[in-house]
């Protein structure tokens, strides 16, 4: 129930048609009695800046969602920025904290590493390797560098981006070792396909499945169907995964306790939810 | 149900605790499957102008409630006012246009007529009073102008404002009869108490009900009570009678036409209603 004392968490994307979270987190905040809503706005790219900054000004705003195409963007217009956002390039969560500052967080990492620690993995002291050094790549990298992985290895195509992710990277996380140029997946405790391949059925595989050990975990990004090419080779093999879509329904409690609301179970939000996922 | 498809009601103001709108509307778009809500946005009054050029450009903006203090400066930035929001000075509703343009109207004194006709009385070819030349009775007195009274006085104890509200009249509806400088109730049709007087106990009556024929009908704006001073005199000669709420309440079905919904009665959004009104 929509009241005027409401507190205002703008979905800000472009286009907006296919936005669910709105399904997830209202009847949530209705079941528990919270009194906040998320509600879609359609800000165009080149109105995003200015936008942003008079939303964050009104007296009801809490915080944003933030979605396609502006995660990027919204970096530069935060006035205080997560490490795990700044190693990702990009946000996906601001908030307004008490002194009127602007803060962004980045909780795609976040979502696929409570995935994975929800499965019962460790992460703390292992070893990692990330293909795909984009976007999404880039936040899983910075989240499993927060949760404490002793060696991360990254890997793309377009070797100055996982160079420059392992820059950024090395600079707040100095402890870590770091390696790229490969691709292959001997040898870690987690290996993760963040990069596009498996999305066409004519995609190679990320990585070498022969190379993958069976006590290796293997994540992937893909959503296009559960168990893609890389998935299912790695299910062959009597490996223990994580699917795509986990990694978006992972990181909804993560944005909660950004915003400062209790705490849901995945489960608890899942019975709520006005959409099945 | 907020989705990705929803239409967004903008609710303008600043503060918006107090805000009642959103449990009115919101509950009858559910109730009536329209895929639309209203959000309460407190906007101060420094962002107000650029904020709502901004948020007329988002992809899913439908419209906009207005209320305090944004009802007279968003005169200035909608592209199109209609007739009686130019004569009101102000405006309380806003909607986007289908060539993009922001078009203003204005419904305080709508909700005052609707609200008369329902009651069964006939306005056009009458005689009506506005005591009170402010906001409130600057908009009864354009919607009496555009319901088609004959004749239309109008006083204000600050005679200029009196003199330039019958100087916009007049420019838009020059077969009216106009007159300013008397408050005396005798000899219309219809009078309304449009000032504060009778927000204070101590206050003075707006007219003298001495001169109040027993066949006029009396409206009144002040709600601090249901059954003001005012009132009580035009009840205790038997005429008929408007509450000052009753104009709020009939304007909701015009907000909704002009949104381009369909057309609830008050009985209607009163059942579904999240509030009792």
């Amino acid at each position: 129930m929509i009241r005027g004392t409401t507190k205002l968490i703008a979905h800000l994307g472009y286009p907006t048609a296919t936005f669910k979270s709105p399904m997830i987190y209202n009847p949530w905040f209705e079941r528990r009695g919270i009194d906040a809503v998320v509600v879609p706005m359609g800000c165009k790219p080149e109105d995003y800046p200015e936008f942003l900054r008079l939303l964050f000004r009104l007296s009801n705003i809490h915080g944003a969602l933030v979605t396609m195409p502006h995660k990027v963007s919204t970096l530069a217009l935060a006035d205080r920025i997560s490490v795990t956002a700044r190693i990702a390039g990009a946000a996906n969560a601001l908030r307004l904290a008490e002194d009127g500052a602007i803060e962004a967080d980045m909780f795609d990492g976040e979502g696929f590493v409570r995935g994975v620690l929800g499965k019962g993995r460790t992460l703390a002291g292992t070893s990692a390797l990330v293909v795909g050094c984009g976007g999404v790549g880039s936040a899983i990298a910075a989240s499993l560098a927060k949760a404490g992985v002793a060696r991360l290895a990254l890997f793309d195509p377009q070797a100055s981006s996982a160079e420059a992710l392992a820059g950024r990277i090395a600079a707040a996380y100095p402890a870590i070792a770091l390696q790229t140029g490969s691709n292959d997946p001997a040898g870690f405790d987690l290996v993760v396909n963040a990069s596009p391949l498996g999305m066409r059925d004519t995609d190679p595989l990320p990585m070498d499945p022969e190379r993958i050990s069976d006590i290796t975990f293997v994540g992937e990004v893909v959503m296009k169907s559960e168990i893609t090419p890389l998935l299912h080779a790695a299910r062959a093999k009597g490996c223990a995964y994580q699917i795509g879509t986990d990694m978006l329904f992972e990181q909804i409690p993560a944005y909660l306790e950004f915003f400062g609301f209790p705490k849901p179970s995945v489960e608890e939000l899942q019975a709520s939810a006005a959409i099945s996922y």
